[in-house]
């Protein structure tokens, strides 16, 4: 009997997944190569073997969680209606309504703290805010909403804003995506 | 002669000046007792004298911050003719808009990454926003605006968010108060 072959991207699904856990429990700090090893049950070389850093970790997490919001935003503005509706739908994928999401924000200011002095991630973390500003000053043009380009950055600058009371103040989710809904009643 | 008596004060503040350099160009992973000492130039038992652990000394570092942030906000609202005017310059102290704020928010930002997992930092935290949150209520309420809390809620949100560009992205802070200006008009 031959050894199953092993699923290389399976494996580094799994470590990431191993990755989420880890920084939402302990931070960034407590996510090196070491702990994402001995959390997932496997030896150093094999994380190390899919991940040469703990940059390199943190790079692949932060893309696989901006690769689901990136579907699961796209399939709902796909059923929208109207473009308020469809910005809504996206806006609501971004903030960390629920505890998968939270995991996600974890990992994303993580990244974005480590960006702040590191100048390839912050290549990378600027390429995105400037991919997502640019598809809100298309989808704001398209719905007639003057001034795009200022409404977009007033927008996102909004909604990245609005994970702040979730992540660490009192705000529920109602309360949050009221004071989004009233904002977006007044640009539309 | 006798050695000039040690000035406490002056050293911890002196290492908390290290410690926002330190955090502003290596992140927090790059800020433990040992490289602050270093670039102290001092014994890493004189830090260990002031702050007993890292998270100790981050915190002093946050507290210093917001003190800073919050009695500059207090003079300036204190010069102003208008709640609208008042409010314009509390949010502008807290937006990282020259390098002193910048070096600010980045320690503001490791603080609160910490917090979403140290319950300790998590409750100052969390205790730091309920109090701004209140002023801001109190402010809104006083100049007549209608749904005080969710329009308190809704500026700090976008405010902290506009901090994005300006650290992360390519926004300018003209394009930043741009923003903010454009949504204060509106509110008010």
């Amino acid at each position: 009997m031959t050894p199953a072959p092993v699923d290389h991207d399976e494996r580094r699904a799994r470590l990431t997944e191993v990755l989420l856990d880890v920084v939402a429990e302990g931070g960034l700090e407590a996510a090196t190569i070491r702990t994402v090893a001995a959390a997932a049950g496997v030896s150093i070389g094999t994380v190390q073997h899919y991940f040469k850093t703990k940059d390199d970790m943190l790079g692949h997490a932060y893309r696989t969680v901006g690769q689901e919001i990136g579907d699961r935003a796209e399939q709902q503005a796909e059923g929208a209606t109207s473009w308020k509706e469809a910005i809504r739908a996206i806006l609501l994928e971004l903030l960390p309504l629920d505890e998968r999401r939270a995991k996600g924000y974890r990992v994303s200011v993580a990244f974005a703290s480590r960006a702040t002095w590191n100048p390839e991630l912050g290549a990378e973390l600027r390429k995105d805010l400037k991919e997502l500003q640019d598809i809100f000053v298309d989808m704001l043009q398209q719905a007639g909403v003057p001034d795009a380009e200022r409404e977009a950055t007033t927008l996102l600058a909004l909604n990245a804003g609005l994970a702040e009371p979730l992540i660490y103040g009192d705000g529920t989710p109602e309360q949050v995506v009221a004071a989004l809904d009233a904002y977006l009643d007044r640009v539309f």
